[in-house]
């Protein structure tokens, strides 16, 4: 018999711990495992280190010592079958006497793949798929977008009222969305490789685009800040300020902007405008997830987080699918992925 | 001891008695009743009849007949103690001889108030408060609105993108909002008293603003159409096709077309725009809840669903709170209250 409750419950410890390097990674996934001895006991623990050290079932193996001789294994991605910068996981679980190993998500990366295969010709029970929509639409998210696609997955953030306004008319916008909602947006800067805004947003707002805690102080861990598009950044701007490094991107256009983050390691990036990079993004198809962050206000006049995006008629609209909508403070808080297209993508 | 869970469900067979007859009952509030004989059976149910005819607990104490004698009423407003155009329903509460009456909301009217008291006073066991917030938020909460401010309750409905616009730029907007919210708006409006929009709207878009049903038939009940504003509705215009009645107000101004339709016993308003109207309700603080269907499309261009509304800056936003968000079919569906403001209203 399959003791569910604990199976779930030891794979979210592993989904909790791959969240927490999340943005320490790329370009490999962040992986979170936990090792339990053959009574169940939680005998290792251990995620992704960045590029070049181990992976997170070396990690909690190690932590595990000899107690993981006949034990169960929970990760939150296949384990991989290739030398890459480190020896492959599936050696590393034999080598441990590992009896199961039970992953969410298979890697779709062919040179990676084939973990489960080896492992269960070593004579290791294997099951996948525990959790997996979870994975596959949390922590890993962003990573299988970046195996599928080869290019970094985008989530446009953006804050508007009610009235679909990111601004009052005079151009004032602090604070629409409420404390929850800001606090969850540096969450967020903190946990992905790079944070996109336009050089009109640099101009207009002069923004910090680093990652602080509600008490105003820079987290831990800093996103690359890139800002995009042409015209000079001015010397006294805040993102020049040191905080976290800045990258420059002279082009307006998505692809040559994502082209040039895939060179540098960057799976996972957060596109915070303006509205006439967004709509660029937008037109181009190049927006794999919107998180809008609508507060409870009516202005009446303002702009637009949205801006031509190529659409001059309601059939051409760019179509979305609500994956979830939750609140945050007294902010409604959309999530939305790309709608299945007929014919497929 | 109390079956609350009985006294629950009479009471929402009470609310759903109310509900059904929304929109045929103003200016008197439209009022649900039961009545269980002393075994707890249904013996009697009944709603407001239209201006002039029986309350609830009269249809339904009418139906129970001598069942009542030592029953329980269940209605979703205490009970009135005054002759109006019909007798005071305590007096036939008394002259059915029930022992016992649950009702959910204290009646706001001093003229039509007392009524517990007076059943009290009589012997009759009491008590208040049952299901009180789900009946003052929903079917009574216009008239409510009403007996405290003297003025109509208006709904503020509005379809938008996730960007904000209510047509694309080259005025197309059907359809936005999926079929499950085009079918809600609908019973809405087969709900309410009024439904108002501006002469605006009426030249561009040409509504029916009647109920329809979703083949496309009218529904049973039609709401007063209402245009408002200045300009001549052309002979052809669809509010014209005698569907239902049409009333013009020659005013932007929201004192004065709510002035107009109270005169003429309108309860319940479900304002429709377009965004010049709904701008100068929000900005004379005349709108009493917001209902946003938010629409999971991009598009870049077009329209917002509110103009001018007497805000330049962010500080000074209109400010609400979020009462509920549910997905209707693919769309969000946002309801908002004011905010409570500082010092009170």
């Amino acid at each position: 018999m399959e003791d569910g409750s604990r199976d779930e419950r030891a794979m979210r410890a592993a989904i909790e711990l791959s969240t927490a390097v999340r943005g320490t990674t790329s370009p490999n996934p962040p992986v979170g495992a936990v090792v339990l001895d053959p009574a169940g006991r939680l005998v290792g623990q251990g995620a992704t280190q960045p590029p070049g050290g181990p992976h997170a079932e070396v990690v909690a193996l190690r932590q595990a010592g000899e107690r993981a001789r006949g034990g169960t294994v929970y990760v939150t991605l296949e384990p991989c079958d290739h030398h890459g910068r480190t020896p492959p996981c599936t050696r590393a679980l034999r080598d441990a006497g590992v009896a199961a190993v039970r992953y969410a998500v298979a890697d779709p990366n062919p040179a990676a793949a084939g973990g489960a295969a080896t492992l269960r010709a070593a004579g290791v029970d294997v099951r996948a798929g525990l959790l997996a929509g979870e994975v596959a639409a949390g922590p890993l998210r962003a990573w299988l977008h970046f195996a599928r696609t080869g290019r970094p997955h985008v989530t446009w953030k953006y804050a508007a009222t009610l009235d679909g306004r990111s601004a009052a008319a005079d151009g004032t916008s602090r604070w629409l969305s409420g404390a929850e909602s800001r606090a969850e947006v540096h969450r967020l800067r903190g946990m992905v490789d790079a944070v996109v805004a336009g050089i009109g947003t640099v101009l207009a707002d002069d923004p910090r685009l680093t990652a602080r805690t509600p008490d105003g102080a820079l987290a831990a861990r800093q996103p690359l800040r890139v800002v995009v598009g042409f015209g000079e950044v001015p010397a006294g701007a805040r993102v020049l300020d040191g905080a976290a490094e800045t990258l420059r991107v002279r082009s307006h256009d998505p692809h040559a902007v994502l082209t040039t983050l895939a060179e540098r390691g960057v799976v996972d990036v957060l596109l915070e405008g303006g509205p006439r990079v967004a709509g660029a993004f937008a037109a181009a198809g190049r927006i794999d997830r919107i998180l809008a962050y609508v507060a409870p206000l009516l202005l009446g006049a303002g702009p637009a987080a949205l801006g031509e995006a190529g659409v001059s008629t309601v059939t051409e609209a760019h179509r979305w699918t609500v994956e979830g909508v939750t609140m945050r403070g007294g902010d409604v808080r959309i999530s939305a992925v790309p709608a299945p297209r007929p014919g497929g993508e």
